[in-house]
Parts: structure tokens; sequence; C-alpha cells
């Protein structure tokens, strides 16, 4: 921490400064500028937020931090890409772009199989689909809860893919972590420390998405919620920020997975059809983030989106989504992965 | 809804989409214009919005939303503003101007004791104060969780001031609602929808905060979650959004209060020391609300803010607000309020 | 400027960043921290923009800079608010609260005289109008240029009402110079840097706007334009800044008001009608900016608002405006200050 | 256009916003819905926007736009991208993925012919270089102005390499058309009309930034005006736009590539420099934007960023550049471009 004084400060209140940052068990140290001091805070710096209070001190203009406040999600910890490990054959965060793909909402039997047969058959490693929908309407459609879980576990029996799908609160987050192979918080949820917290007691890998409003800073503080709960297998997703721009749903940051993969070691993926809301721009999208540099995506695909009970506009159809992964795979291989 | 089609849409392409409006159970108008066919559809604006998934059909252009998606909260439902009470003496929404104030956090008996009988002799009429804190960082201070809810209602008991104090998840809600006298849904938490159903089915009066990339009609979606449950008893509070600006935490938008007031009989209330995060800025920014038309303040007041364990530089001293609540006044006047 | 280097630099990169503060002409400070070094650099702060491309060098993490880069608008160089004196009548700064008013655009002889008297008659102490018009769209209308600046002269020799007027480049600045008592630069012109120039080298006040993506930092630093050619009678001014929000046309943003307070001598007035885009919205944000402590407003005012070529929705009537000026009064009691 | 009634208006409020439309020279088509009604306005969409100034009227909720009030530039009016020609052998828009870079400024004659021999050894098909310099601060360095037209023509005569260079103002636009073969305005300018209109008069390419606040739809209105003074050759370039986000120094909104690729036939190319701020960051946003589908880049190369008078930090040096020059062949492959 930089503690700035006013240019104007006594001596009595550089003074009380020094004082108060030597309780506070750091060791202060003076720069005498021409116009005013600045005071370096010496010590461990992930405490250190507590010195933040010193701006209520008289004398100081402001308080600047200098490091990061996460550590288990640091680069800096751990110099490799986590590889977070799914099953036996799909895991995050290697050479392969992993793709999650399927229906936004689980529908019936029919429509979750139907979608779970055409992800495969176009080239998705994992399925997704919600059971626990969190919709803005309290009039929405808001899933099928326990039976949407049921029909993904049935899906997976009959395809082989893992499946991702929602935890919306504490409460059911054991129930679907018994069905489910990845637990998703989604962006509405990415500061519901109550909840990071009981996905970080539980023993299944997290898909962690990025809040709409939610610095990258902020982000690895959610992750490191999770972390510092014991559960390391974080996956980041960027899913669009919220900005004065309407002509899409929200803004796709892409420029949010160079800047993660110098911070964190953690893999990141990217979903283009929130970041988007529009299915048009799906594929240019994908393929753009594999380009950025992204380990994997979740794409929304459903067997008839005019008919879809959410999330339409911004689902494709099987035959896009197959026709988008061939295309995919040059954009892979440019990257030096693999889509296999 | 308006479903706008392409320049060029084929014949066939519009009467799938008349027969698909069909089906829904509207009634298509189309409107012939010079360079395209727009088509109304005709019947309970609040079921509207799987005329969404119309986006995804060929030929049209886009699907453009004429009502508004809530009804409970809405001033067309109710023309007079809505008056929360709290306790015989206290209420929210009607002459007077509802002052709460306190610390952040609860930190000990002596700290939030000292807060209540300051800010009850300053004019406050609620006491604010929190139990469960939800802090971005995993290694800040999370608050004294029970034993902060029994301060609270001690404090209570010596000054007569009713408490207001956040519930964090719903498995811990009941155990606040038996404490509290309004359960406050904090920013992150303000499209935790979980959350907001549970309080919904408490019979307490509700203090949703906007989220802090919320729009207007979400945030009146959230209190539509609270208020479809059955609990009709909610108050709105402005807290600041986030915008590009760092000069201040956040940038308060005080421009919600009269939009608020047109859409919504909920009462309005507003947060500058959230919305400031900077002591200095707190008295103009209360007096602007007041102005503006609001029903109350949350205002954070420590009796230390320089040794406070959290939002230490947006809190104000006593002295300080007392000297605040004493302009105040003026400003009530000038808004035809009280503030007694 | 504070320089952070990397957890792992070399003393040898250490070496390389010291040398090359000492070339620029700064003293180097290094602090020796638990995890890294940072570096103080010692010397005049203002020319120390130079110092950022420090950021290219090996083992830098990154530089902060510690002191705003403006000097002649800063508050440090002069502690009373700065008095723009516009007539011998007329000034803004001081005790009184200065109302600009009147259409956005001029029209018509008829339209402007009956603005002008009207707005006299309401209260108002300048005279708004639009002779060069910045439009988004090369269709719509683009004012009456020169024509439209001899109807201002009129109306000002009918009315009294000293006169504010937009310049929209250069070319046309002397001009408008020649009949105007204020130059108002746009919000699109915010940082149309040889636009700013060119009015610091007039011998007329300058009504800057804020940009629409603004911070206050910039905004200072554009006044600093002004000012760094000899022109000191700038009054800034908030108009709305542009977020995600679309209930507004704007987001305005009050708690500029306290902060440019802080950080400046200039006078700090609010356009709400800009900032709302809707007149509904426009006496309450009247009212909270007088209570935010503005030194005065600029409002749109129309005698036909339905039929305005420009700005219509956000255009008080002539009999709105007077009935807001007299609530406004009120307003201006309760801050000390006085609206005659 | 669409016209909201409110769901009380009453009929003599709709007999006079009928009338109104009728005089304004459009066909009103009334919808009567469940709870209010809605009158589309049937004409000539172009000229609407005077059928905004309907909102101000008794009874109307509110005015929504079915079409975007561009022409020239629209996709419907030309299906193919326009190729933009800028020399016999350099165009932009058709196959090729066209590339532009070199310093921010024009320092020294030393430091553009070495940049220039520099980036066309690394494969750029155009020399960028600043010798009118747009700066936040006065303070900062402004340009060498003539002379840096001079030393950009002669790095031409040199290199064979085009040259695309700012225009600051009107009055300066004639001297640089002499000397630049494609024309900058920069994102400050993008809504400076003036300036849009004067090189819309002039026989020069045009390379537009988009503002950092700048909607797509407010982007494309802005090319309306060059291209509505007679010169269609104007290049679209996306550069970032200002959100909450300060990991990077803005926000690259790649989305707006296949965004404008539907709306516009106009070119489109990506700064990724300016974009991220961060030299680190340019390389994977570059490959991105290619993949996402842009026609070109405009990179900031100097030979010493460490020293460079601007923009230091986000410059790559020479090795950098055609290391990624390499890389980024493979990406236009992928995407069936080339980058010869």
């Amino acid at each position: 921490m930089i503690v700035v004084m006013k240019a104007k400060s006594t001596k009595q209140e550089k003074d009380e400064v020094l004082k108060r940052i030597r309780e506070l068990g750091y060791k202060p140290h003076v720069i005498h500028g021409e116009t005013r001091d600045v005071i370096g805070a010496i010590g461990d710096e992930r405490g250190k937020m507590v010195l933040q209070s010193l701006e209520s001190m008289h004398g100081v203009e402001n308080v600047v931090p200098i490091l990061q406040p996460y550590k288990l999600a640091s680069r800096e910890l751990r110099k490799e890409t986590s590889v977070v490990r799914i099953t036996d054959e799909v895991s995050i965060g290697g050479k392969n772009i992993t793709i999650m793909a399927g229906p936004c909402s689980v529908e019936s039997e029919r429509q979750i199989i139907e979608s779970a047969v055409a992800v495969k058959e176009g080239g998705a490693h994992i399925l997704r689909g919600g059971a626990f929908k969190p919709r803005t309407s309290p009039y929405s459609f808001q899933g099928l809860e326990e039976d949407g879980l049921k029909l993904l576990a049935k899906a997976r029996e009959l395809t082989g893919l893992p499946v991702v799908t929602e935890v919306i609160n504490p409460e059911t987050a054991d129930l679907v972590a018994e069905y489910a192979d990845i637990l998703q918080i989604g962006a509405r949820n990415s500061q519901n420390f109550a909840l990071l917290k009981k996905v970080g007691q539980l023993r299944k890998p997290v898909l962690l998405k990025r809040g709409m409003s939610m610095t990258i800073q902020e982000f690895l503080m959610s992750a490191e919620y999770v972390m510092s709960e014991g559960n390391d297998a974080v996956i980041l997703c960027e899913r669009g920020i919220r900005t004065f721009e309407t002509a899409t749903r929200n803004t796709l940051d892409l420029s949010a997975i160079p800047v993660l993969q110098v911070k964190t070691h953690l893999p990141v993926i990217v979903d283009p059809s929130h970041g988007t809301g529009n299915h048009h721009y799906v594929a240019p999208m994908s393929f753009a983030a594999v380009a950025a540099g992204a380990d994997g995506l979740i794409v929304e695909v459903h067997p008839d989106p005019e008919n879809a009970s959410s999330d339409g506009p911004q689902s494709l159809k099987p035959a896009k989504f197959k026709e988008m992964m061939e295309k995919l795979k040059l954009f892979a291989e440019a990257a030096g992965r693999e889509t296999e």
C-alpha cells in the first residue's frame, strides 16, 4: 500500500499515520516528494485491505493498493495453466479446446436427448442444460428442477457426455452435485458469497461465470472464495459485460482472456451465446475466442430455437453448430490447439 | 409486442409468423409499411416474453416489446405511493423522510450501542448494521453473524430504534427475520432469485438495493419476485451504479428517483454512503436525494471510522451526521416533507 | 509516480529503471517490500506523464500516478471558487444560483423572442439557444447559423438577457464570439482540442460541457486546455454520462458537483434537460442539483415543444418552467443561496 | 415509427396524435390492443426522426423507431462489402487482410524511417504515424505538424507504403490531405460533425474510428455524415469502448465486427493497440479480430517504445510485430483470407 499525503498535511498528521501503520503490523517508509510525501507500508500485502481505512485519517489524500488481493488464483503461485479434469477423457486447460454445448433449459426428455445426440455428433465434449433457472421475471419458466437433473443424467448415460448445469442456491447445491459433472455459477450469482463458499466445499469442478459488471480483479476474488474453501477445480467463463451498447445483449470482453492468462493459472472459456444474445454472432465470436487463447467454449444449441422456453434468439440449430465446429477446427489449429 | 419483418421477407415467412403468433394465443395485426411490414401481437402483454423467440424465425428483423413486464410493482396497479409500516411510530413512503443510520458492520457491543445512541441523538429513525457481511474478499471480516443480530436487538431495546440488517442466503433468512425489523437485500444479491423468493415468503418488510449494473426495469422485476410470493412491503434503494467514473466508488443515479416514481408505487430511499464511497460527499448527496423526491436515506455512521472493520472511508462521524441532519431538515421542508 | 516492480525482477532490471528515471530528470527512491520493490520518482509531478513509458521496461509491473495532471484548474492553486462575470448584473459562481434557459435551437424570430420573454418572466438570468447545431444525423436540422446568432442578439436587446450559444468549430468561433456572451462547448466537442485552444484565445467566458464518457479528471484537463491559452473564465457543466441505463437519455452524475468542488475552483452548473432527456424529470433533478451545491442550471424551455425542431421531449413549457423556478427558490434558500 | 399510447389515453388525445402524424406527411395506422392502443406511422422512415417529438403530446407513452436512420452506409443499399482502394496495390475490404502499422507519433526522421522500413519488413501494407496529435493534456507532446507530414511523405517515398495520418480540425484538413493517402478521424473527433463534413468533401479515403462511448448506430451515422458529402470511401475502425473495466485501457468490442457486417457494406478494421493499451495483449486480440471477420488491423509499432513520446506501453517492437504477423497468416488462412 502507498499512502499519499495531502500537499499541506502537518507533521502531526504524518506522525499519526505512521503510528497507525505500525499498529496494524506494517513497517512505514516515507518518501519526501517536492510537493507532498508518500508513505509506503511494508509487510504481507494480502491482509492490507485494512490499510484502506487510513483514507479516513486527517492529512491523507488517498491510499493506493500495489498488489492484487488474491493468492490461490494468482499466476504468481503457479506458473502453468491448471488443467481441470472432468472425466478420464475430458479436461479443460490443456492442449484441447473443450466445447460445452446444449440447450439453455432442459425442457423435456425428447428435447434434451435430441440435443445431446446432436451436440455430440457436432463435436461437443460436454453437455450443458439448465434444470434450475434464474430468470429475471418471476413469471418466466423456472426450470424442471430435479426432474431436469434426472433427464440430464439420462442424456449422459446415452451419449457418454459429462454434464454441466447451474446451481442457484446453497440449499439445492448437494442435490445438483449428485447429478452434475460440473457445477455452474451463473453471472447473477457471481458475488453470491454464500453460494461460492458452498460449492467450494463440494468436490466437483466449478464453472464460474463473470458477473455483468464485474472487474477482472473481482472475478478472481470470487474464484478465490471457492478455492479458499478447498476446491481448486475452478474454470473461469467470460460471458459478456454490461455496457451502453444495445446492438448486442452484452459486450463480450475477449481481452479478458489474455489479461486473465497473465494474472491467473485457472483455465478460461467463453460463452458467445450470452455474450452476444444473437445466434448470428455466435460463430464469429467463437472463432475469435479461440484465436484470443480461450481454453474452451460454452454454446447454446437447441433443436427448435423458435419454440425454446428460454434464450431462443441466441441458440444455434444443430446443423449450424456442426458447420461452426468444422471451421473452428481451423482456428484451433492456427492457435496450436486441437478440438478432438 | 411488435414484430418487425425484414425489408425482403417473403409472403411465406410472414404467414409462418402470423401462424406462430396465433398458436401462442395472441391475435396478429399487420401494418403494411413502405419498405417493410410490422406485425402487432394483441393479447395479455405480461406473458408475451415468449414472443421474443420469434426473433429466431426467418424473415424477422427484430421483436420490440411495448409494455413493461411487471404488474404488482407497477404504478398502473396502484396510484398512491405505498406506505411501508415498520413500527407504530416509523413508516416509509409517507410525508416523513425516514432516516436509517449506523455502522456498516456490527463489530462489538460497545460499538453498536454507541452508534445507536449517537444516530438516535442525531435524528435517525432506524438503526442499520450488518451481522452477515458479503465481502468481495474471502479474507475480509465476514461479520459477527448471530452474535451480531443479538447485539442489534440489544441496541434496539436500549434506544427504541427498529433495526435493518442484511440477509445473505435463504438458509439464514429465518434467523435474521427473528431479530430484524427490516430485511435488507444487498446489491450483489439483487438478482439472487432464490433469496428474493425466500424473503417474499417471510412477513417482514424488505429493503431491496439496486444491483450495480441493474436497469430500473430489472430492479422492478426483482421487487416483483418478492411481491409475487405475497410480501408487498418492499422499499427500493438506489445505491449507485457502476460506470467508467472512478472518482466515486459508484455513480449515484438520483434520476432513478423520479423515474421510479412514475413507474412504481413502492417507496424509494437512497444510500449516499455506498453511492459515493467517500464521507465528504455524503451530505451533499443526501440533500440532493431529498430534493429529488426520495422517501428516506440509509447512511453509514461510525463512532471511529479510522478503525472500522469495513467501509471506514465512507462513514460519517456522529457529529458530522448530526450537523448534516440539521441541514437536511431545511431541504425536507423545501420539498414539503418532514424529518421528525 | 510510483513504479511497481515485478516480484521476480532482477537487479539489472531495477538498475535500468533507476537510470531511466534519472535521465528523465527525476530522483528515484526505492522501497524494498517483502515480495517486491517499488520505486518512487521525485520531482515536478506535472510533467511526469512521460514516466508512464516505463511500463514498457523489463521487470516493471505497472506505473501508478500520484498526482492529478492539471494545474490552472486545480483547487490547490486557488482556494476560493472563481466567480465568472458575464455582465454587470450576471455572474456565475457567487452566492446566486444562475439560471440559463431557452430553446435547444433558434428556429425563428417569433420562437426565440417568445422564449426569451418567457424565460425572463420565469426568472432566468441568461438566454440559451443554438444557432450552430451538432446533430447525430446529417439529415436533421443543423441550425440557422449566422441568422440564428442575429436573432439571439435581437432577443438580448429586447430582454436584456445575455446569451449563451454553442460554437462547433474553430472556423466559425470568431463569428459566434461577436454575438454571444458565453461560448458553449458541447459534450461531443469536449475533447476537440483544436476547438478548446481556439476558445482559449478568445476573450469570452466558456461554458464547457462534460463529454458523455469523460472522467472528471479528463473534464478538468479539457478546462486546462482552455485556461492554458489564457482564458480563465471557464464554467463547467455536468450534463449526464453514458451508462447502461436506458430509462433516461443519460445518467446525470450529480456527485460530480461535490467532487469537482474538492478538485477545482471553477464554478459548476448542471443541465437537467440533456441529463435526463425527459421534461418530467427536469424539475426534480434541478432541485437536486441545487441541493448538491451547483452554481447554476441550464434548462431547455420551448413555447411549443411538440413542434420543436430538436429536443422537444426534454423541453419544458414556459408555465412549467415558471412553476419550477418558484419551487427552486426554496431549495436555493435551504442551500444558503439566492435565485434573484 | 410506432407510437405507444398510455393505457388511459382519451379519444381526443388519440385524435390529436393521428392529426399530427398526418400533418407531418405520414399515414397513421391504429392497432387496438387489450390494454392500450399503438399507432404505426407509415411513410419514408429516414425523415421520421421528427416524429420523436410526438413523445411530448398528451396521452403518448413513448415512440419506438423501427428503422435505422442511415441510408448510404446501410447494407440494404449495397449487398457486397465495399472495397476501398488506396493505391494500385493496396485496398481494404477484399480478400486481403490489410495491415496498417507504425508509431503513434512521428517524432524524428530517423524514427519514422526506421519504423517504416521495419513494418514493411514485417509485412505491413500501410504506414501509420501521427503528425497532429490530439492529447488529453495541453502539456503533452502535440505532434510535429507539417514537418511530421513531410517526414511521412519521405518514408512513403523510401518504402512505397501509403500513409494514414490523423486530421484534427477542418482548418488543417486540406494540408493533411496533400500528404496523406488515408485521412484518419480519431475517436475523440468521431462526432465532430464539422470535421466529418470537411473530410466528406475531400477526395481521400477516410479511416473513421469509433468514439469511446459511441453506439454502433451512432458510428454509422458518423459514416453517413462523410458519405452524405459525397465521399463513399469510408473505412470503419473499432478501437475499444469505455466501460467500468480498468485492466485494459478500453474494452475492445470485437462483436462490433459481425454486427457491422450485418448492418453496413463498409469495411471494418480493428485497432488492438488502443483497444487494450498494453503491448502484451496486441497479438492475441489481433488474431481474434481476424477470426471475427475484420478486414484489417491498425497496430502501433515503435523501434524504441520505452522512449516513445506517446503510447509507449501499447507499442510493439519491430521483432514482436514480425513474429505476430507470421502467426496472423495462419488465422487469416483459417478465415479464408490472405495477408499478402
